[in-house]
C-alpha cells in the first residue's frame, strides 16, 4: 500500500526547520505504527506540493531518513519504509501527549462496571463451549442468508441499502413480522404498533428509557438477565427484585407501588421456568390492579422442540398493558442485531422518537435481508434444523448430566438452549468457571444473574447451542470431576 | 404462500363452541389482513392436530366458512382464502381492543416533538430535490460496495457476520480509520481511542449522555444541526446557544460555566463557515481556561474540492480535550449508519459501555464491508467522483443563484454539498417550503436550525448532493419566481 500524501500535515505549532519537521512527521508515522515496512512514500514532488514547501526540502528530509535507515530507496521507484526501520511498540506508541482532562470529574455518570460479565471473545476456540446465546456456525443457513443479502444488495433495493429512513423501518420486514411471526404468538398487531430495534437489548433499553426514571419502580425477576438489570440501573429507577419459583415470577409478591414489571414468562431467564396459564392470568390481573405495565421478553420462543410454546402474555392482554419484545438474535444470529417491540401506538411513537435520536434507524440493508430470509421460508427451515439439533443435544446433555450425578435446577419444558444448574451449596461457580476455562470448558457462573449483596454463588448455566453432541459428554465429565475434586479439597 | 398452522391459536378465554372459535380465528385472520386472497389454509388434519380438537370440528368450521364465501375449495388441493372474501379496511383492523392504559401518565419523559423536522421520505420522486445529506444513487459505487459486501459474506468472515462482538468493534475497520482516515485530519489515535458508532447521530448522542446532565452546561452553535439540539435537550443539560459569525463559533462568547462545547469548525452546520486557524487556537485556549471539553463534529471534511481542508481541531489538541466525531454517512450513504468517535481512552471506555447497554455493537457485517470498501481504495475513488460531480454542481448552482438574484448567506470555502441562503427579511421559508414542494422543489427551511423563541425565519438551505446539474437552473428559477411573487403579494 502506498502511503497517501493526504496523511501528511505540518503542525503549525512545530519548532525547527521545515526539513526537520518533515523528517519528524515520517519518523512518527513509522514509530506510531501508521506506516508499515515496505510501504511507498509519496514522491518528493507530490509531498512538496501538498505541504507547500520546496522540493529540495523534502528530498533533503528523505535523504536524512535514508541515512538513519527509516527509509530505503529503490532507484527510480522512489522511497519505501525500510525493512530495518524501528518497530513500533505494540501497545504504547511514542510521543503520546499526556491527557490534561480530569475525566472522572468530566463524566456526569459512568456506565462501566455493571453486572454484565465479560464473555471470552474467543469462545469458539474452546473445546467445550457450554456458552449461551452464541451462533453455531454449523446451524446457520449461511448460503441462503448470502443469497438474500445479495438480493437485498441489488439495484432494485438500492433505497433500502442506502436510504435514510429517518425514523421509519423496512415495511417488508414489519409486514412479515405482523403477518407471520406475531400470529404464532397469538398477537395481532398493526405496523404502527411495531418498532424494529437493534436486537432485544436495544428494545429493552428503549422501553426502560421511556417508562422509567428515579420516581418509578420496576419489578424484575431474580435471577434475571444481568444486562437488563444494568439497563434498569442506568434509567435511575427503583428496583424491586422478586425471587422466582418453579413457575417463574410470583405475581402476589409485586410491591403495590410497582410501575413496570419485566418478565420472561415463556422461558424464564436464566432458570428456564415456564409460567403456567393460571399464573399468567394472575399476573395480568395484578398488573391491572396496580395499573402497572408489563414488559414481556419472549426470547427463544421459536426453539420449542419438546412441546408447542404457550401463547404469549401479550396475546392474553386486553388492556394494551403488555409491551412485547422479540428478537432474531437467538434464532438467526446475535451479530445481526435485529429485534422488535410490539406495543400500543402511543408507546411505540415515543420509543421510535427516542430511537431516532439515539441512532436514527437499524441499517436498511440488514432489515431487507432479514425480510427476504423470513419471507422465502429460510427462517422456518433454519428453526426446524436448529430445533432438531438442539433436541438431540438436549437428550445427550440430560443423559450426561444424570450419568455424572450433576443437579439440574431448571430445564425448559418446551425446549430452549440451556440448562440451569446447581452445584454443591458451598461452591463458588465463578471460581469453577475460571479453573474449567483452563481445561477448555466454558460454563457461565450464576451469581451475576442475581440481585443484591447476598447472591447465591452455586448456580451455573450450561448452554448447548454452540457445542456439538459429540463433545457434550466429555465436557460434562470434566465439570463433574472438577466439583468432585473440589469437595475433596474442602 | 400457504398459511402456517402455527399462526392458529384458540383464545383460552373465548366463548362459544370449538367450531365457532375456529371459524372466528379464520375470519379474523382474513378481516385483519393477515390472510390474503388465494392463500392456502392448513389441512383439516393438520389444524386439528395443532389445536388438539377433532378433525370433524375443523372440517365443519371450514364448510361453514365456505358457505359464507370466506373460503373456496379446490377439490383435493384443499381450502383457500376466497377471491370474494371480505377485504380488510386499509387502516383500522376490526376487533381492536381499546387501550386501557393512561399513556401520558405512563411516560416518564417524551421524545416526540423535538426540533428535527420531518423530511419527506419520497424526496427522490421530486423533480428538484435541493435536499441535504441524502445519497445520490448515481454517485454511490454500488457495484464495488456489492463486491465488498459479498466478500464480507464469505465463509472466511463468518464471525464478523454472525458474531456477538459484545462491546468490541471490527478490528479491520478500526485499524483502517486509525491508519488511513484520521491521519488525513492530522489525528494520531490508537484503537483504544476509537469507537465505531451507528452514524454521527449515535456518536453525538453517546457523547452527550456521558458528559451531560441537568447540572452541566453545553454551548452550541446557533444555528446548529437541529438533531443535536434535540439530543442535548434529552440529556437535560443547560443550553447556551452562541450565534455564529462568518468564522463560526466566537470563543469569547462562551459562558464561564460552560462544561462542553459542541462545534463544527471545518464546515459550520448549517452556515458552512470554516473556522480560521487563529480562532481554532483561541477556542482551544478558551476551553483550557474554562476546563471545558470540546466535541468536534467533522462531518463532510472529505468533500473538499475547492481547497484542501484545514486540519481538524483535534489535531491541535494537546490536552485530550477534544472529542472528535466522524461519519461515513455523507461520503458513503446515510443508510449504512456508520460513524466513529475519537477521544481519550477513559472517555471511549464509558461511551463503549453505554453503547453496549443501548445496542451492544453496530452490525459486524456492515463494519467488515466498510473496512473492505475503504482498504481496497473504493472509498477514495468514490470521494474523487463525488467531489468532481459536486464541484460541477457547485459552479452551476452559484451561477444560477447569481443569475436569478438570490442571496447566499454562506458557502463552504473548501467545498461541501450545500449553500446557506437568505430570503428577503419578511419571508417565512417554512411556508415557501410547503408551496415549493407542490411545484416539485424541495428546499429546507432555516428556522428549525435556530434556538429559542425568536428564530429568524428567512434563511433556507439548498443541498446539491441529490440533484443533477441539469435540473439545478430550472429549480433555482422556480425558487426565485416564488420569492418574487410573494413580494408582489405583500
Amino acid at each position: 500500500m502506498a502511503i497517501s500524501v493526504e496523511t501528511f500535515f505540518l503542525n503549525p505549532d512545530a519548532q525547527g526547520t521545515l526539513q526537520a519537521q518533515i523528517q519528524q512527521v515520517v519518523a512518527e508515522g513509522i514509530l506510531s505504527g501508521r506506516f508499515h515496512r515496505g510501504e511507498k512514500l509519496p514522491s518528493s514532488r507530490k509531498l512538496a506540493n501538498h505541504l507547500g514547501v520546496s522540493r529540495i526540502t523534502v528530498t533533503l528530509a528523505y535523504t536524512e531518513l535514508l541515512a538513519n535507515d527509516y527509509l530505503t530507496s529503490r532507484g527510480r521507484s522512489g522511497y519505501f519504509v525500510s525493512d530495518n526501520a524501528p518497530v513500533p511498540p505494540v501497545y504504547a506508541p511514542s510521543h503520546r501527549t499526556p491527557d490534561r482532562v480530569d475525566w472522572p470529574r468530566a463524566f456526569c455518570r459512568t456506565f462501566t462496571g455493571g453486572d454484565t460479565p465479560h464473555k471470552p471473545g474467543d469462545w469458539h476456540s474452546y473445546r467445550f463451549p457450554f456458552i449461551y446465546g452464541q451462533a453455531d456456525p454449523t446451524l446457520f443457513d449461511h448460503a441462503n442468508w448470502r443469497l438474500c443479502a445479495l438480493r437485498a444488495l441489488g439495484q432494485k433495493d438500492f433505497t433500502s441499502l442506502t436510504g435514510d429512513y429517518y425514523d421509519q423501518d423496512d415495511p417488508l420486514l414489519v409486514e412479515f413480522i405482523a403477518r407471520h411471526t406475531l400470529p404464532r404468538r397469538g398477537i395481532a398487531a398493526r405496523p404502527e404498533e411495531i418498532l424494529i430495534t437493534m436486537g432485544a437489548q436495544n428494545a429493552l433499553w428503549l422501553t426502560a428509557q421511556v417508562l422509567l426514571d428515579s420516581t418509578r419502580k420496576a419489578a424484575v425477576e431474580d435471577p434475571c438477565y444481568h444486562a437488563l438489570r444494568d439497563i434498569l440501573r442506568q434509567s435511575g429507577c427503583q428496583l424491586a427484585p422478586l425471587r422466582v419459583d418453579a413457575d417463574g415470577l410470583p405475581p402476589q409478591e409485586l410491591p403495590s407501588d410497582t410501575d413496570v414489571i419485566f418478565t420472561t414468562p415463556s422461558h424464564q431467564s436464566p432458570t428456564t421456568a415456564t409460567m403456567p396459564l393460571a399464573r399468567r392470568r394472575a399476573l395480568l390481573d395484578r398488573a391491572r390492579e396496580l395499573d402497572a405495565l408489563i414488559v414481556e421478553d419472549d426470547y427463544e420462543f421459536e426453539l420449542a422442540f419438546l412441546a408447542a410454546p404457550s401463547p404469549s402474555l401479550k396475546s392474553l392482554d386486553s388492556d394494551g398493558r403488555v409491551i412485547y419484545v422479540g428478537s432474531f438474535s437467538k434464532s438467526l444470529c446475535p451479530g445481526l442485531r435485529l429485534g422488535y417491540i410490539v406495543g400500543s401506538e402511543p408507546f411505540i411513537r415515543q420509543a421510535r422518537a427516542l430511537r431516532a435520536s439515539v441512532l436514527r434507524h437499524p441499517p436498511g440493508h440488514l432489515q431487507r435481508t432479514a425480510a427476504y430470509f423470513l419471507s422465502l421460508g429460510h427462517f422456518d427451515a433454519q428453526i426446524r434444523r436448529m430445533s432438531k439439533a438442539l433436541h438431540e443435544r438436549r437428550q445427550v446433555i440430560e443423559k450426561a448430566v444424570s450419568d455424572h450425578g450433576l443437579t439440574i435446577a431448571g430445564r425448559g419444558v418446551y425446549g430452549g438452549s440451556s440448562l440451569w444448574m446447581q452445584a454443591p451449596e458451598e461452591t463458588d461457580t465463578s471460581d469453577c468457571m475460571r479453573v474449567l476455562a483452563k481445561e477448555g470448558v466454558l460454563i457461565e457462573a450464576g451469581a451475576p444473574f442475581f440481585a443484591g449483596p447476598d447472591r447465591p454463588t452455586h448456580f451455573y448455566r450450561l448452554g448447548y447451542s454452540s457445542i456439538s453432541s459429540a463433545r457434550i459428554g466429555e465436557g460434562i465429565g470434566k465439570i463433574s470431576r472438577h466439583f468432585a475434586n473440589q469437595r475433596l479439597r474442602i
